[in-house]
């Protein structure tokens, strides 16, 4: 499960309240059909909800997709190809920029390492599960039997079936299901837009509404170099839906935390976010301002400030749903309601404890918070603390401590040090992106301000860290100081262990040393309080299971679901949102903003203008409850057509990892209707076209 | 003194040591002329001293100025002349963007409510007002006495003088000199170029150096209806100067606090400038994002965004000032020297004490400082509290308060409602300035999120402010329901007094009701720590002057000061930045740009490109000590003519209120040489540039 792509390109899609219609994203094995009939008219019969789940593809990139066509056309958003699409780049050809068709089968391109699995079945084994952890097992020795059982199942069902099997935690340990999985590895490109058409209107219409964007990349998947010939695939609707119509949203939801329990809710609003958030903030201000003093700064800066300007806004929104009351009111009141169920199960008592051992854990990670943050932060295995926003300084911590932890057994290790991890650790340590020496100073020097300011200037760890310097001055002297830059000496010191790293007297790793007692120590009371949270999650997540069942949907896990709504606008700031826009709306927002980017218009957009037929409806929003991994997922209207691809949330939606917001969130898809109009009348791709109108070649 | 024109347009000009042979903003009377004889070989004599002091003009719209001709010419910066060029302007005249010559005397333009102070004589008084105050008065008494006998002074010097008479407390009470102004009235626009050439690069550039900046406006001096002959102006150099040479500014910084204790300045450090920042730096990001979405919002946000822009600039360089260790830990030294010399002191106990109470008032302030600024605010007379960045909030504030205040007798209101403030009050609450209701809902919003952060979501006054909305609910209520953008019913509550105030039922008025009580609260015990915080600042810098005299310079009192130094580049980032720029790299800055605001070049510039000499100097920096009040003030050489215009810092002299960095903060001047071959060759202005060359017209 990989969902940074997905969240680094605008689709960290979500959609605050509990028994509205639209909520939820249910598994297709407990389908809410009785809700869906009563708010639509309409129930998915078996044969539309096995065509629908057969037809829904699973990109191992961090997204979603489905068939098409009878001869393996797969679709999925640009962003979500973008990883193929790079890889596949050269300094000659840029499919990124450029875009790319395949004339002929022969021209099109097999991607480097995507894989696709499509899913087959479901099974329950919670009771096989359940059954193999002992009774009275403490924390540890039953998560191993856990361990143990689902590798049993998974490797049984792998050698029976030959298709992937994966036993999937589904309500924090309530339910265990076998997901059985066909692996698609030879995709190859058939077609993908410009970039700056699939990703229109930039940074400041990311996660807003209405929308112009053919955020769309299609693939055919081979089996033994030939076509495959799926069973199931979605018909296209060349009309697709409008406003009002009911629609499905088949795709894989990456993660959410509707289960969390109110302190952990609380820590959130009035501790994480906000500080998380004051840390981006002050990046986007110190590069923007980097940025506007030359191109080539802007140019140096413009991936790491875009990627921070999409988590800021992510957060943002997550934050604003928090900071509604009646959001954490109706959390609260469902929390009194939950544990007044859990106390009369027969072991609610233990359920009922989870909650204060939630609570307390919670207290203690609020209390290490911001020195946590500050010198070791959270987001291990890329070990990236606040105080040291710097690729050397992460060299560095990574070269001093894989030095210490490489000769411990692996299962004593910090995880990210075991040989489980290796690849991906030295896949980032050998990295050959540039590393700009004038860029490191400015990220380096804002974030030692931002440690001075979080502990204070007196502060003992602040005052070996800076060593007498300001922190520009001791910035420019670490960055220029090291030779952490050149890969072979990072190898160097990676082969030459512990003893070549303290031999090299490198100044940024006697920095990563300096603090890294305080740092370990630090994790190590951070991770001991997580163990209980997690282990406070387990049960009352399984507590709920046994008091609610299978009535409610589980927390998404990058796993088949299905959401339903309508096609269906929204009240903003009092002013009406309509729920579909079109291709003439793309054109006007372009001579709103005199074609500046990033609204300014490719080539072959710009040549259409006169034979494009303006008013296509072009990108759609539904009140569908879908989030980041949801990206490229088909919407399908009832009779099980393709009507189009989701790409993106309106703000929102952008708190739906906590809960969703009926009234308002909303998932944004570019309609079926405008990607053919594209296909005609833009790129003049025929062929395509009408493979994709006829279902076949 | 008012100070605002200069900070908010670029020039909060400042220059960490204390013993440096170019830190000091002199008094005229006390010139450190065996220091100035030692660094550079040169002592101005009794003459020099009379006929830069008789040449220097000080601008009452914040900045200072020269006399440049024996016709009255006084040239100062555009930034300072802004306000009366935006006041001469109209639809069809706009000489802000556009620029002005007066080809002839008729064509001469008389400014609405400009006034220029010219420094005459300057007189110790500190005997005669010292004397003045009875031995044993309390702090109130004393300070009562003070003010008598100073008005007395005051009063006495203009009635047998006719001369502007003001008394000047410097050394923070330590000496009073009473000095007396020629004050002029009839001040007529003679030359202004461009806005965009005055202030070239924009806020990417600004408080940067290389510059390329001609940041000057020509006004001529009337007395009678006619031009006046000052006795004393400074002579053009026509060559200017270069690397290397000593320079003089003559010229009137606003103020400094390079007196603050440890203690204050600790505070600064690690709570009250982290704090403001991280306030300016969100609401950067929020408008920033906001302002992308069109052009309009772009339009109607901009003035707003290069404010915050500009102080969020000043501010980070003054708080990295603080977090240099070395230059807190020289302050730390002078203190600890400086209680040393004090104990010595006859009445030396008051003085150590002093300091203690220094120290307790600054733990009574730090102790509610977040919910005073969240609630109230320190920069009244205007309330502007964190929670509510709103024009509406601020109308409702005034209104309620108005009507609880203006009933009282005078001497019991608050400030901002006494009969004195009462016409800035108005101005402000009668202002017809555009309030677009989007614009407030963002702003409001992303307050009252900063609010519910800073204060917590569970605070009982975060949840009556709320009222159970989201703060993008709640803001988006007030905004749309509050009646206060009309300017007629905020009169006739104004004129109704509290009982119509209280009939009208406004939202917004009823928000700012329901933390009025708190508010008004956080401000008594602020003003009571303040109080006894500016009584000890008083009596250690009594202490002070006592203990060392006046062989060092007092705070900066938007007074005139001598300042010294030389043409000198300093090292920033490893990289030596040369001293001078030249008009060929303005081209060269243009071109790297693509000729993109904000650094695409006026038509006139454009068009003179062949003509112009590329090689003249145009931009310099000095090591000379200045700060905000600054801004025009004349680069002299040592023959005593004019070879440049003070109009910016460098970033490291932003924390020069606190210090002064003379290893690299840097003064900005437009060279003489660069004003003169642009009056020449780029408007083609002969008659002007020959009358600054020649002296006369």
């Amino acid at each position: 499960m990989k969902l940074t792509p997905m969240i680094a390109l605008g689709a960290a899609l979500a959609s605050a309240s509990t028994s509205l219609a639209e909520e939820g994203m249910w598994l297709f094995s407990a389908l809410p059909k009785d809700k869906i009939q009563a708010a639509y008219g309409f129930t998915p019969d078996d044969a539309w909800v096995d065509h629908v789940m057969k037809s829904s593809v699973r990109f191992n990139s961090g997204g979603s997709g489905s068939f098409v066509s009878g001869d393996g056309l797969a679709i999925t958003n640009h962003h979500v190809g973008l990883d193929a699409l790079q890889k596949m780049s050269s300094d000659t050809k840029n499919f990124v920029r450029d875009g790319f068709y395949a004339k002929t089968q022969a021209d099109e391109v097999k991607c480097l390492d995507l894989e696709l699995n499509v899913l087959v079945s479901t099974e329950d084994v919670t009771a096989r599960v359940n059954a193999g952890v002992p009774a009275g097992a403490t924390g540890d020795e039953a998560a191993k039997a856990r361990r143990n059982v689902i590798s049993g199942i998974e490797g049984e069902s792998h050698d029976k079936t030959g298709l992937r099997s994966d036993v999937v935690t589904l309500y924090q340990g309530g339910a265990y299901h076998l997901y059985r999985y066909k692996r698609y590895t030879d995709v190859r490109l058939v077609f993908a837009p410009e970039q700056q058409i699939a990703f229109y209107g930039g940074d400041p219409d990311n996660f807003e509404f209405p929308r112009y964007d053919l955020d769309i990349c299609i693939f055919r998947v081979y089996e033994n170099n030939q076509p495959i010939h799926p069973e199931h695939y979605l018909k296209w609707s060349v009309d697709g839906v409008k406003d009002g119509d009911v629609v499905f949203v088949s795709g894989n939801p990456g993660r959410t935390e509707r289960l969390f329990t109110l302190s952990q809710l609380k820590f959130s609003r009035d501790v994480s976010l906000p500080a998380i958030l004051r840390t981006y903030k002050r990046r986007d201000v110190a590069m923007t301002a980097w940025s506007a003093r030359s191109d080539e700064n802007l140019r140096r800066a413009k991936h790491d400030l875009f990627g921070i300007r999409n988590s800021r806004k992510v957060l943002d929104g997550q934050l604003a749903g928090l900071q509604t009351p009646s959001f954490l009111g109706a959390k609260e009141e469902a929390e009194t309601a939950l544990k007044a169920k859990i106390a009369t199960l027969p072991d609610g008592s233990a359920g009922i404890s989870a909650f204060s051992d939630m609570d307390s854990a919670q207290m203690t990670i609020a209390r290490i918070f911001t020195r946590f943050r500050v010198l070791e932060s959270m987001s291990y295995p890329r070990p990236n603390p606040v105080a040291f926003n710097s690729d050397l300084f992460v060299f560095a911590r990574t070269l001093l401590r894989a030095g210490d932890e490489r000769p411990k057994p692996n299962g004593e290790r910090m995880p990210e040090y075991t040989e489980a991890k290796k690849d991906s650790m030295q896949l980032d340590l050998f990295s050959e992106k540039p590393i700009y020496e004038d860029l490191e100073i400015i990220t380096l020097t804002d974030s030692l301000e931002e440690m001075t300011e979080l502990l204070g200037g007196d502060d003992q760890t602040v005052r070996a860290v800076l060593a007498g310097k300001s922190p520009h001055e001791r910035a420019s002297e670490l960055v220029r100081g090291t030779k952490l830059r050149d890969v072979a000496f990072r190898h160097k010191l990676y082969d030459g262990g512990a003893a070549a790293v303290t031999a090299a007297n490198d100044p940024m790793i006697e920095l990563a040393r300096t603090v890294d007692d305080e740092a370990r120590s630090l994790r190590r009371t951070y991770e001991a309080a997580d163990e209980i949270r997690k282990q406070a999650q387990a049960v009352i997540g399984r507590a709920r299971f046994a008091a609610e069942g299978a009535g409610t949907y589980p927390d998404a896990t990058f796993t088949l679901r299905l959401s339903y709504g309508s096609v269906k606008g929204y009240e903003d700031d009092g002013k009406e949102i309509a729920p579909v826009t079109t291709i003439a709306g793309l054109y006007q927002r372009s001579d709103e903003h005199h074609d500046h980017e990033p609204f300014d218009l490719p080539d072959t957009w710009v040549r259409s203008k006169a034979s494009v037929k303006m008013d296509t409806p072009f990108n759609f929003v539904s009140d569908c409850d879908t989030i980041g991994g949801n990206s490229g997922s088909p919407t399908i209207d009832r009779k099980g057509e393709f009507v189009g691809i989701i790409f993106d949330g309106n703000s929102y939606s952008t708190s739906g990892n906590f809960g969703f917001n009926a009234a308002r969130s909303r998932a944004v898809s570019v309609h079926s209707a405008g990607i053919l109009e594209s296909l005609r009348d833009v790129y003049g791709v025929t062929a395509l076209s009408q493979e994709l109108v006829n279902g076949h070649r």
